[in-house]
């Protein structure tokens, strides 16, 4: 059997990041930057007026104050997003609000407070200013042509907003995986299908296309094949034109073979392991005409775990994100949990959190068909294998795959080092301790 | 002037829950489910065998050992997903695979390891079974007629594949709220008109829609309106559509008065308040025709700040989540931060994890019109007002929109109680000290 550790490394050794995509500025959120964006031109673009005032000569202030007020021909009077039509002269002034740029001839701006009107073409200034005074310079905020937002950046809404603000409508993203999802048995029926006895519902391509979609992927539902060569070779065939295929059941024992045949037929070099871990075990993964190809275990849980620990870290890498991984947090156990002799165990738990520590309760019955025991957590309880049984009371690793309850008391919270993965991820160290994802 | 939290809480009193909607199940990812799901039949469905093996009359077997084996008769071979024809008689047994039904006649399974082949019509069984060994009843995990998913709960993978295997393909969700969002100003250009001296790109109408987006909304974006009564009147009546109404620049001295003159026109009972805070300032808060409006301020900055702490949480109130703030967390600031006389000032940080603890470090510039220091910012410190200044070393809340910084380094995370907001929600109690979202 192969460590969970060792059939990770081995898969994302084989992944490589996709090609890149032009998207518009909302299809961008949340996706990676391909580009280093650079500013096109100064930001902001010229100088403008810091405050509500007067555009000035600063040369015609000299002397000014309260007692001896200087007298300027106010020439113009300037709504926001208009520019002056005559350059400021000699004795000359022109109304600005704040933002507006410099008029020519002016280098320097009264404040409306430091002046006071005459008539509608004439104002007393009380203060001297200086050359530059309250005038915000061209490229003080950004110089034109550097960068703004680094190539591998997740976009955010401010990062939509920047683009925008350069008038970037498009900016080049990596594609988002396209996944292929297959479901293998005679005793499964789909979704809209009678359930007759014997049957069960192909519930796996349901869930497994939602984590697909939850990291970012792009679902293609096969549906179901028959445990036939011909049906699994005609699926997988429709498969193909996707960049990961991902199947679930069909590679332990029985109808193992099958598989196995179908994916040879089809130039596959396929990998079969049992994986050391609980729920799992049977993993097949190999490269199909140059595609990703992950066989899933059939149970709901073991699909959705494996999933989790060997699919979402692959598409993400493949999306271009930089953080592949889940972050791991320590919380103490709330009741006994066994390890698995030779496995490493993952427990489905619920956290909370009481005076500053997070706590980890299992979901209840951990059978791998019980989907219902995964809806309930938000974690996986991670018993590393040939570890002594964790007692109610002690601590044990959780990978965190949802947050909600995370804001219901104030707490104090230890995570994981999950960079050192990361580096494994590059370096490809099957040997390394960490558990998470 | 009004605190940040008056406002709030005078704004999240006149929010009310939107609407439900039946939605697929992959549009129901990440939606709040808006009934009780019950299970519409037993989860497994009939008695089944929890080992491959045989099925077989319990009382068959009494004595049976490997000195004293009992021969049965194996009258049929399952294979996975099919049903027995004949029901197991006297003596009789039927070869099943794991889960699948126990046959009429049968009530318990005799492990495969625990039997030998004579001929293909015949075993040797050499141990005693109880009633019931090895059968999974029908019902065990889920009763039929008990609530699986609640009211209320935030849908995730796993319960897309729970609702799948109980064959509900669509399910009641509270509807995403429409946001209508308008910039004004003669001052703006969109993102593809030319960018003329003394113009600035209409950002605002971009970041705020990607806002909306994050949040789980549906953003409906009106575009420029010139300050005209006549373009505002008309933009905004096109935004009474929608559920939300949301414009930003046009609440400040100057032009004011027209948004204020048209809303009133338009029938809106809005409250205008200088709200005290750094960014943010001028905010409108009304209901027009029933449907909420926000007046945000023009700066790109501020129209993102006030977005955050009013209208997100606005949002995700009418979506019905149960959680509508953000984390706080306690950080260390790297810098000295000054706080702002009279007023709540939030500071864009950049946050990054040292031996166990947070640290923030403000992102340069605070000038609300730089929307770079947004983009590069994990989230808002808060500096109350009356506040000492915050020394470098010391720690400050601050409030996490972006967690990509976290699993970085291994750390020891302390985050504030919210829970307290979310019951301030409903009391409406203005007075609380929480300035998280």
């Amino acid at each position: 059997m192969i460590s969970v550790e060792e059939a990770r490394a081995i898969i994302l050794s084989q992944i490589k990041v996709l090609g890149t995509e032009k998207v518009n500025l909302f299809s961008a959120l949340g996706r990676v930057l391909a580009e280093d964006v650079l500013a096109p031109f100064n930001i902001p673009p010229w100088n403008n007026t810091a405050m509500d005032g007067f555009a000035v000569r600063a040369q015609d202030t000299r002397g000014a104050s309260r007692e001896h007020p200087i007298v300027l021909e106010v020439i113009e009077d300037l709504p926001a997003g208009y520019v002056a039509r005559y350059p400021v002269g000699p004795g000359q002034a022109i109304r600005i609000m704040t933002g507006a740029p410099i008029p020519d001839g002016a280098d320097a701006v009264v404040r409306v407070e430091d002046t006071e009107l005459i008539d509608d073409r004439h104002i007393k200034v009380f203060v001297e200013v200086e050359r530059d005074q309250d005038v915000r310079m061209a490229g003080e905020d950004v110089k034109q042509g550097t960068i703004i937002l680094e190539r591998g950046a997740l976009l955010r809404p401010a990062d939509v907003g920047l683009l925008a603000s350069i008038q970037r409508s498009f900016v080049a993203v990596y594609q988002r995986p396209i996944v292929a999802i297959l479901s293998t048995g005679d005793e499964l029926v789909d979704i809209d299908e009678p359930l007759t006895k014997g049957k069960i519902v192909n519930s796996n391509g349901y869930s497994l296309a939602a984590q697909v979609l939850e990291c970012g992927g792009i679902p293609i539902q096969l549906g179901i094949a028959k445990d036939t060569p011909e049906d699994l070779e005609e699926k997988f065939s429709h498969g193909l034109k996707a960049d990961v295929l991902i199947s679930s059941a069909g590679v332990s024992v029985g109808d193992y073979d099958y598989v196995k045949q179908v994916l040879k037929k089809l130039g596959a070099d396929m990998q079969f392991w049992k994986v050391a871990m609980k729920p799992g075990s049977p993993l097949t993964f190999g490269i199909i005409k140059e595609k990703p190809a992950f066989g899933l275990p059939g149970n709901p849980v073991s699909a959705m775990v494996t999933f989790e620990l060997f699919v979402r870290p692959a598409l993400l890498k493949m999306g271009g994100h930089k953080r592949i991984f889940r972050p791991l947090l320590k919380a103490i156990a709330e009741e006994n949990i066994k390890p698995v002799k030779g496995k490493t165990h993952f427990v489905r738990v619920r956290l909370s959190t009481k005076n500053g520590r997070y706590y980890a309760s299992p979901t209840g019955p951990q059978g791998s068909g019980i989907l219902r025991s995964m809806a309930l957590s938000h974690g996986l309880a991670v018993i590393s294998e040939g570890q002594n049984p964790i007692k109610a009371g002690e601590e044990v690793p959780v990978i965190v795959m949802d947050r909600s309850f995370e804001d219901r008391e104030s707490m104090s919270l230890r995570i994981e080092e999950t960079l050192t993965e990361d580096k494994d991820l590059h370096s490809h160290d099957p040997g390394h301790k960490e558990h998470c994802c």
